[in-house]
């Protein structure tokens, strides 16, 4: 299975490809997606689209998973990620591909195994679970990576308990 | 010039085209887009945002105009209408046209005269200045009439101000 993890925001935005064969789990590919701050809000939201198009038709991930926005942020900083976020979905959506929503919680404790884990945390468990040689840069390639794992743990976990083994 | 508004949401998106020919200002077409909430919001999304293709391939409007949102809506709502607001915008970009923004204030300074009028104000403005029967229905499509009505208000006002008169 090929799971695409994305954290989307309006001047960067994440992506984290992790393939899961049997027991083999490994990173196929991470990075983000830059828009300038110059280019207005429609083209910007363009160019998020058309990366994670372009990323869909080239790597053809099974699921793609996304974080569940923060309620905590301010305003102006949840409408232009959620814009962000919502042209992300559609690319999945459009190409046909199911997407799984992972609250901050969720994919703190499927990566770390606790709900409190910081930052820190989580990118070390990021670079120990793909056997990485460095953390993922930036953190948002990092994030989105995090919520990759987060669906790759809970789907076995799901496959687990309904006794299907992984 | 024809002008499309929209006011986009989850639930319930409107649009509102209108025609500007010399002084000759009338509504084209207005209506909504409604999305069922048991579908998942990936979904929802998609057809919002072909919905909006929809109405631009058919009425090929010149410019989009879209009301900035509001911050003192709460945190759920915001994310939710800022996905929207993405995918719908994406549909004006995708399709190579121009997106005018507009906060609720120039909207009601544009539509009505002053910035505080009230939303019966706003949509008894829009009948009269269109020579409507009655009142545009559902309100979503009566935003989307009345920041389309901001922008060709504005536009004019921008003309006269270059000395180029309208």
């Amino acid at each position: 299975m090929l799971i695409m993890g994305v954290d989307p925001g309006i001047a960067i935005s994440g992506y984290g490809i992790i393939s899961n064969e049997q027991s083999n789990c490994y990173v196929v590919e991470y990075g983000v997606i830059r828009t300038p701050p110059k280019l207005a809000m429609p083209y910007r939201l363009k160019q998020i689209h058309e990366g994670y198009i372009e990323l869909i038709q080239k790597y053809k991930p099974d699921v793609v998973a996304v974080e569940e926005l923060f309620f905590n942020k301010n305003a102006k900083t949840i409408i232009s990620v959620g814009q962000a976020r919502g042209v992300a979905v559609l690319a999945a959506a459009l190409s046909k591909i199911e997407v799984f929503e992972y609250t901050p919680l969720q994919v703190k404790q499927a990566v770390v195994g606790y709900g409190r884990a910081d930052k820190q945390q989580v990118q070390q468990m990021i670079k120990t679970s793909f056997n990485l040689e460095e953390l993922p840069k930036p953190d948002d390639a990092a994030d989105a990576l995090a919520v990759a794992l987060c669906h790759m743990n809970s789907y076995k976990l799901r496959n687990i308990m309904d006794g299907r083994g992984f």
